[in-house]
């Protein structure tokens, strides 16, 4: 059965714009003053519109979904990686170790590995893992179809199931991750063909390759966007030309995440090349997205910025393995926490006593709602509007002083 | 007693640079390829230096200690937070609450809150925070010192035996942040004193003040500036005079966690004031610390700049109570483990079996020292060697190639 991808695109709703409202002017009541959290206010008021309640809660149970596969663009040479080191990672990471398995058990993070076409024996990985495979690795995407259309729709539906297994399990925060020898020169490929850029300068170092190894993949990426660009219309067509099974999946997972109203951290290249894609499918879709991080790949800065996605860190890190993204969730459940916890302030009246329960302040202040929070100082009678006039040190006197604004 | 500071500065020693050598080179052969997980492998050589054991270890205590103290320059209404916050804040921090209980206890952290000056009925506080306390809030440093030269004294030994009390129970990393109203008034001075910065260039918007405040906070800052340089030469006479119970024992405790090779994460414009202070006491000190984020107050930025310390976050946070230091804590416990765990790779002739574990690959490789790891490809025989000559795409043939370096 074919996707009826407008159909799924109707399905992507708009985050809740009151409940981000809500908190919005919540927030300063909470820490005293406007914006003290700087980007963690961010962060709070993008959940609060994600998760769409009365208030923000705290993340409950964030859940890593790696989506690992091999792709045929490596035998030709473009990674600094050995061919055997996807299925080596993917068992390391199924067996909870890895920089994911570390990183996810620091965090507090569940993580769920899915082999989309691994090139290996599915024998030798978990049941779990090895059940969604679609093929074994992918065409080489500079001479061959990476996929055919039904093994991509099988890669997407099977991405969106996940997505609904994730969710109905309780996970309140996806976070997903790749593993994959040349995954980086098909996103490169994928997001150099939606923005349309050009092979060199899409291009970075990947897994730390070296100038002919560069030189390799600018023209394997040249010849696969040749034949990509035919296909741009077609999101589906484009994952199976260009992509492979693993970015189908991440699509797909993506795409029902946002149905699903469910907020996803980004990783690297592989899974902001599969968010630009499922942003062609509904453009709506970046809203429920937040960039982990930016990698030093270059097209990667270009596709977040054609999402419109600010990434949390900048630490040039390209291990990949869904690093990014985990070391973007502390900073995430940090901001949902505090937004969550903060008491309300309570009343001027009262500033030697404890904070009063937020709901109790809550209600006071609804009844009187010009009451000032305690933590604010209330205007002071006489003293001028701020930014009204521009303030001086008067030389005479060495006190301050304002010339009214003209 | 008089402190000697120029023995103390004599015992403050360099992190452990064989350690961080064994790191640097131990690095690419965990993650397969040098420099893959970034900013991260910084943050690992540093904590391998400032451990100095054999291998980095995981961060298995992390501590946060905050200062608390109340500021006579408060009066001078500098701030946009009442002058009852300081103590309502340190109430709710020492009961596990605020945004730093918050955090601490997400991350896994230990929190101590010490009193060294808050403006408020020390029966009100538990004894283990008020017990420290050397005296009711400090003078204003616009017209009189913060402190006598003795309470600076008693106040920056507390800090070295708060460090000690800290160190000896186990604490492996340490985070420093600071309550007061007022305190970042206090913070530009000693800046700006020991940067040579005039005061209007020296501050920011602090807890988030209006134009008026903001000029009042510049002429009081550039009055106490002026009370400040004749004693520039003498650090706990500038603590004394410039500073406040809160940045001396802030200064004792940063000192003391370098004598003992423990290293410290820094907060905001507070703690990065006393390390300032600190470094002309030592001027080694800085190694011993990590900056956790940079705050919008223009002197935070300098301050961190004059120690070379380049800020892991820089969130425009300016919430204070530890907040900046904790955010930046579960970064350097990520570093941390994945260098302590993130196992040597096995050789490349079994590159479908398991990684080896640690200890066993390294002895493998102690004894063929010239075996590459499984990981990374061998260089190929007749391959160019990399950062030789120009690569380019010749335009006949549409494959890679080189041109010699002249």
């Amino acid at each position: 059965m074919t996707i009826d991808l407008d159909s799924l695109s109707a399905l992507v709703e708009r985050p809740d714009d009151e409940a981000r409202d809500r908190l919005r002017a919540r927030l300063p009541r909470q820490t005293g003053s406007a914006g003290a959290l700087g980007r963690l206010e961010d962060i709070a008021v993008w959940l609060a519109g994600v998760q769409g309640g009365e208030t923000v809660h705290a993340v409950r149970q964030p859940r890593m979904v790696v989506f690992a596969g091999d792709h045929g663009i490596a035998a030709k040479d473009v990674s600094a990686l050995a061919p055997g080191h996807t299925a080596h990672a993917v068992r390391e990471a199924a067996a909870g170790g890895g920089a994911v398995g570390l990183l996810a058990g620091l965090y507090g993070a569940g993580v769920r590995v899915v082999d989309m076409a691994v090139d290996t024996d599915p024998a030798l990985l978990p049941d779990a893992v090895a059940r969604h495979r679609v093929r074994h690795s992918s065409g080489s995407i500079d001479r061959h179809d990476a996929l055919t259309t039904a093994q991509a729709e099988q890669a997407f539906r099977t991405g969106m199931e996940i997505a609904d297994a994730e969710i109905d399990g309780g996970a309140d925060l996806l976070l997903v991750g790749d593993i994959g020898v040349g995954n980086t020169t098909a996103a490169a490929v994928l997001i150099g063909a939606l923005t349309g850029t050009d092979a060199a300068a899409a291009i970075g170092r990947g897994s730390g390759i070296d100038d002919a190894t560069w030189i390799r993949k600018c023209a394997a990426i040249r010849d696969a966007l040749r034949r990509a660009r035919p296909v741009l219309g077609d999101p589906l067509r484009l994952l199976a030309v260009s992509g492979g099974a693993d970015f189908a999946g991440l699509s797909g997972f993506l795409l029902q995440a946002a149905i699903r109203r469910t907020p996803v951290i980004l990783d690297g290249i592989a899974s902001a090349a599969a968010a630009l894609v499922v942003q062609r499918i509904a453009y709506r879709t970046p809203d429920w997205y937040l960039a982990g991080h930016v990698t030093p790949e270059p097209s990667h800065a270009k596709a977040l910025d054609r999402m419109a996605l600010d990434p949390l860190l900048d630490y040039k890190l390209r291990y990949g393995e869904g690093t990014g993204a985990l070391l973007a969730l502390p900073v995430v459940q940090a901001a949902a926490l505090l937004a969550a916890e903060l008491p309300v302030a309570a009343k001027e009246e009262a500033p030697a006593e404890e904070a009063a329960d937020e709901t109790a302040a809550e209600e006071v202040e609804a009844a009187e709602p010009a009451e000032a929070p305690s933590l604010s100082k209330q205007p002071q009678p006489g003293a001028p509007e701020p930014g009204v006039g521009i303030g001086y040190i008067d030389p005479d006197t060495g006190q301050p002083a304002f010339k009214p604004a003209p």
